[in-house]
């Protein structure tokens, strides 16, 4: 299962708290919620980009960095992963996951 | 445990092969790679814009809608979630997660 | 010259107070500061694809996009176009616009 | 008017053929076309967080910013500016720049 998510965000929630000059996820930390949205949005791009060049391995690579700069965008905001999986969840009850379709399936 | 990234993972390999008047998955399958790529990044500034504007609803409904359309659009390049995890474990394993870091901890 | 520029931030800053039912610019508008650059990123996602998808046509089509909102966006921002254009001029003069350089031309 | 965007972009067109020891544009141009674009995501997702953040100076930097690598990345694609401003234009007429409208203004 998707241990890895779990443990990557319990990294972070320690790294957070680390040494700037040690630590990534604390010297991203402390330049702010900007910073760390502003890396969401970059790795997005380089993700879309990927695709779009079908390019396989750019993007297992670029989906990689999305998710962990998403998982430190999400310890900024102080919401749990767990919260967005249970939207997915509640989501999927509603509509079989296809709650944008026009009529249900 | 992260089933649900891994049931709508299935929800969706089944769906694209479905009816694009009934299935919002088969309908933007249809409009191919580009048009997923780009829904993936709408939802990533949308994710961005919650998280500056600090609504904390908002950053879990559109992580929601990023994540879900990061699965669609891996599922569109052959990729399997599991190796995006693996990328993840890998990375992990080598730097402590950190690999950005310039030195490590 | 770049008229159209111009002719379009005036357009835009009376249409802003137009009708919403009407009107597009004053539509968006009323949604407020976050959706008009909600609408930027995205026309630069669609910018972005068309140009590594090699679509010359889509380039110019999503480039029009693009540059009409950032537009709307300056307007919602009480930023003058003249501003930016400004900012252009004074880097320019700086560094040959090779600002970013890590050494001059 | 905007000479200044005229004049930027014959200036990127020179530097495109420079030394990229020297030239952030011909460095960047080395890198390739999903480089540039990449960029333009970047830089449109700064202007985006700017103006959510109502940070007046920051919308004025990250525009200059956004405009700069959009006039990089039409001349990777061979469009000229000009042809832009055409299709801008085409629209003011068509529409009275409201083409979006779902009635005539």
């Amino acid at each position: 299962m998707s241990a890895i998510l779990y443990r990557l965000e319990r990294v972070i929630a320690e790294r957070r708290k680390g040494d700037p000059e040690a630590s990534y996820v604390a010297r991203l930390r402390g330049k702010g919620r900007a910073k760390i949205a502003q890396k969401l949005g970059e790795e997005a791009v380089e993700t879309v980009i990927a695709a779009v060049s079908e390019s396989r391995e750019d993007v297992i690579a670029e989906s990689a960095d999305l998710i962990f700069h998403h998982l430190m965008l999400l310890a900024d905001c102080g919401v749990r992963f767990e919260e967005v999986e249970t939207e997915l969840t509640r989501r999927e009850g509603l509509s079989g996951l296809d709650e944008k379709s026009t009529r249900p399936d």
